[in-house]
Order: C-alpha cells, then structure tokens, then sequence
C-alpha cells in the first residue's frame, strides 16, 4: 500500500493543536523515518513555526494541493476539515490516519489499536481512524477477556482530562483555578459549565435518549474494533478537572469467570499495557503519574462477585499520547511495515 | 423514647469539624429546639469558640461526665471516639446520633435516612447511626426503584470531594493548587498522593480482596437500608479535586422495566429529591450547583438497553449536607416528633 522508502514525506493537518504538537513530539521521539514534514493549521494559528529534528519549519494553511507527494497525512483538525480534506489527500496519493469522528464508523474505514485489531489495517482503501481516547485503553484491556471468557456485558464510567477537549481548555481550566484562588468570577467558555473544582457528565452532545455522543461512541466503536456486535456496552463519560490523561472505572460481565490474578496475567501480555495493582501499598494508577507515558496502566482489578464472572478495573492512559498521537504514529508504523 | 419538651438539651461531639461545623449551622437554620447545648473537641481545638444563634460557646474537651442531662448527643468526631463515649452517653440517658462507622453494621442500631427507612429509626437501644455520605444519596434514589421494580443489581463508581476526608484535606487540595500555579513542589500529607488534578480510586483502607473499605460499606449499608440482603451491588469508590458534593454514576438492573420518565416520577415523588434532567439544556447536576443544598439532585436519567431492565443516572448530594449534619438533624427532628 506504501511503496517501500528510506523516508517518508508526511502532512499534519491540525499541527499547532495539543494532538499535533504531540505527534510531531512523538515522531521524533521515535526516530520515525521523516523525509518532507509538511505542517497545516487553520488561519489563527498559520504561519507559526514548529520545531523539528533542529529545523523549525512553517505551519501553513491548508489548501487542496496541500498533499502532492504526500505518503501519510494525519489529520487532527476537526471533522470538517477531516471530511473535507481526507479524500482530497487520498486522491493525491497519501493514506490518511484520521484521529477525528468524521469516519470512524464507515464499513469501509479499518478503526486501529495497533496492539488490538492490528491486521484489520491493511484493508484500508486510503482513510484509517484511530478510535476515540477513551474507546482505545479501553479495547486493549477488552480484547484478551475476549478471547478467554466472551464479553457479555460492559458497564463504564470514565473521568476525562480537559486535555481531551484541546488547548483552550486546558487554558480554561488554568484560568478558572486562578479566578477562584483571588476571588474573581469565572465565566465558561469552552465548557457550558464551570469546571474547576467540579464534574461535568456531559462529553460531546445528548441525543435524543438522553445519551451523550462520547458515550455512543464508546458503545459502537468497541464494537467494530473487537469485531462482534453483540458485545453489550454502556458508558457515563464525566468530564473532571485533570488536565491531562483520563480515567475509567470498568465493570464486565463474561461468558466464564476470570480469576484476578488470571485478569492480571491477560492484561500484562498485551504489549503497551502495565499493570500496578498493588493497592495495599497505595499503587494504582492516577493521571498524574501516567500523563506523559505510552502505556495504558490498569489496577484495582478485582473480581465482582454481584454476577457469576464478573471484573472490576481501573484503567489510566494519557488520551493525547495512547488515546490520540502516539496510536496513529504507531499506524503509520506499522503502514510502513507492512503486512 | 425522648420525652417531649420545649427544648432539648444537645452534645455536639466534634464540633470543630468540618460536620460539626454543619451541625450547628443546620441546627438554626431549621430553628431545631435547643435548650443547652454543649460542644466538644479533642486537644487540638478545644478551648476555640463557636457562635450559635447570637451566643459564644466554648468548645470543652471531650470527659467521661460531658452527657448527664444531654437528651440527644451528635458524635461526628472519629471512630474510636464514638466507640468509647457513645455507651457512656447513652448510659448518660442520652440518645446518641452516631455519623461514623463504628455502630453502623450492629444489628441492635438502625441506620437511618429519615426519607427511606424512617420506620426502622424507633427501634433504637440509645444509638442511631447514620450512612456513609456516598451510601445516603444512594439508598435515597433506589429505595423507589426497589419498591416498584425489585433491585437486582447495581454497579456503581463514585466522584467524591476532599470534604468527605475533612477541613485537613480541603486545605490541603487549596495548597497543592496554590503550590503548582506558582510552580513549587507539592508533599501529599492527608491521601498518599497528590489530589489537585488528580483522581485517586482509594477511600478508606483496602481488604485482601482488594476491595476499599468506602466499596464494602456501600454494599453492606445498602442491604440494610434497603432491607434486603439479596441486592447485589458492585462499587468502585474514587478522590476527585472538588472541594465538596459527591456525584455517582450509578447503574441498577431492576425486576421489571422502568420507563426513564416513570424513574423520574418515582424520583420526584421522593422528599429531599430533585430531579434536574434537561441535558440537550445543558442542565444536569453538579457539585458547584448543589454544594450548600439540601437535597440530593438526579440527572441523566435513561434507560440502559444493555440487559432486559436497566437503568442509568447520575447523582449528586452534598456530602457535608445530606450526606452528613442534614441527615443526623434530620433523625433529631424525628426523635423529638415521635413514631
């Protein structure tokens, strides 16, 4: 699909954002074969510089000839700069990795975890997607007590970094916290809602059903990516006042019961996943501890006797590096590769 | 059981607490009959002042002669206090209203939400205790649901505020928030870990099963409350960076379906219950909304279609409030008014 080369030309379409500046973090970070680096923004931020591998390169706003000689595009701007401008990138030649919604649940679109469904990637007709940041810790934990007992059933509740919305929130809540400490009145902005100091259960829109697109998602995109639609799956998606790396508290029904330790195993044999799990010794993960890390840790795994297999867990990985970056440069890693 | 008077003689014990402070704000506020009324402490802040509808009163250190004449004594000091001087008080005559957890699961003391089990309250030997604040809310919304639609099952993540830990921790989330805005190093001293932007699944203390003792509680308060030691109820109990007013995503496998608008309406007939369900308005509750209210607010009311009878929502109560002072005035008003 991608000609073999000693260095690949890339484009990143969103790169002055918190993903883009991750990614381009990331690619050095792991001396990924970069020839050209082409990075797009949208008009508040074009024009900038960006450094990288010691050379600072201009961040330019997006056009239609933006791609020529393009072999990957990412795309971490919007989903209507990502149904706008993907096809045209695939029609000059480049294979997108989308971190957005705009495709994720197109039949014809593989929706990636590398570690989880790595072989569903080269059916790509020129779009790939990443799934959403708290779908994708998610699935790698899934996938093996799929394999060994069959989900029935997941119940989840996550806590979600502001980090997930993008920079200004995370300046938003930089600033409510400052108003608060000297007394001042905090005005919302990116958040219908305070969020300093308070719980927001409210990630995306509501539907009709009362449901929020975040929590949708989580549901249709476990799906997809385990590859069985009868996998049951509800989620309440809270967003809390982290700034970096969400949270999730997860309850599953299985086919067959999985002893902890067993739990424990399973999940240790997943590549990028580390389990801390020793409460008594107050080691579980938190977001401070993983923000900045590529693993997906998990802890407080124990069985929930409430229902013949039941397991409880906790799970913490950094939604800007697992949950959004580092997933897609680990794409375009394995694109390169090969089959 | 307390003979009628005009006015009753109180011991508050743990008065300069973040819950005895409550205490005697909601004491006046709902103009409770207070004849004497004498405050309590431990070394650290006895001797301080406290101001009770227009008059000082001293806050004594707590002796073993601290009862005789007390009709009704609080106790929201720690375990081991109420332990050792509650049979003193109630040897005193006194009855004695216990926040903590050291009576809670004796069966010869009721465990009482005046709006849930009120009944159960008259049975009293001389103590009453109270839940725990996350189990409050809780028991507050199912009782309802069970007596409509038997409660199978239910899986529960809470968000709890620094205040559940008291006035220690709520300083100590305001210095390690002052502390990292002005870039200085922070030393956890009331959680093992730092709690600003921070989430921690740890409350209380962990069992062999790995199960924290905030978990195990909710459960097994929940069975008596209820009455009913056949509900199953899995929870995993989590610190967040709020100062006050715990929220819980809460699922509930019923008997029978329940109609989202039907669970609102058995919601709303409850006394105490708001529900606040408008979230295409963006109207669901939140702890900086409901700090300093009364009531316990539900939210994100929907049916969960992953199994025959499901049901989702989201709670929020105030922790010092109800989940605290509120409730334990609230068992006073009732001593007073009788079966």
């Amino acid at each position: 699909m991608i000609r073999k080369k000693e260095r690949y030309s890339l484009a990143i379409v969103g790169a002055t954002g918190a993903v883009g500046q991750e990614l381009i973090e990331i690619l050095e970070e792991r001396k990924f074969p970069v020839g050209e680096l082409r990075l797009f923004a949208s008009e508040r931020t074009a024009g900038s510089s960006v450094s990288f591998e010691g050379n600072s390169h201009v961040v330019k706003l997006l056009g239609r000839d933006a791609f020529s000689g393009t072999d990957i595009a990412f795309f971490c701007a919007n989903d209507a700069v990502s149904k706008e401008y993907a096809p045209i990138a695939v029609s000059s030649g480049a294979v997108v990795i989308d971190d957005g919604n705009a495709f994720r649940m197109n039949p014809e679109v593989p929706l990636i975890v590398p570690e989880t469904n790595r072989a569903a990637l080269f059916a790509h007709k020129g779009i790939v997607a990443i799934p959403n940041c708290s779908t994708t810790p998610l699935v790698m934990l899934l996938k093996p007590l799929h394999d060994a007992a069959r989900i029935k059933r997941v119940v989840v509740t996550t806590l979600q970094s502001v980090s997930g919305t993008g920079k200004r929130a995370m300046d938003e809540l930089m600033e409510q916290v400052r108003a608060i400490l000297s007394f001042r009145e905090i005005e919302p902005r990116v958040y219908p809602h305070q969020i300093a100091f308070n719980c927001l259960p409210h990630i995306g829109s509501f539907d009709e059903r009362g449901e929020s697109s975040e929590e949708v998602k989580m549901r249709n995109e476990t799906r997809k990516i385990l590859g069985d639609p009868l996998i049951q799956l509800t989620a309440t998606t809270v967003r809390v006042p982290v700034f970096r790396t969400h949270s999730e508290s997860v309850n599953v029904e299985l086919g067959k019961r999985i002893p902890e330790n067993e739990a424990r195993a399973l999940f240790s044999a997943v590549p990028g996943v580390i389990v801390y799990d020793e409460p008594k010794k107050d080691l579980y993960p938190m977001p401070v501890d993983v923000s900045g890390k590529d693993e997906v840790f998990v802890g407080r795994v124990r069985e929930d006797a409430t229902v013949p297999a039941g397991l409880n867990f906790w799970l913490v990985s950094d939604n800007l590096r697992k949950g959004a970056a580092l997933n897609s440069v680990q794409i375009a890693e394995e694109l390169i590769r090969g089959q």
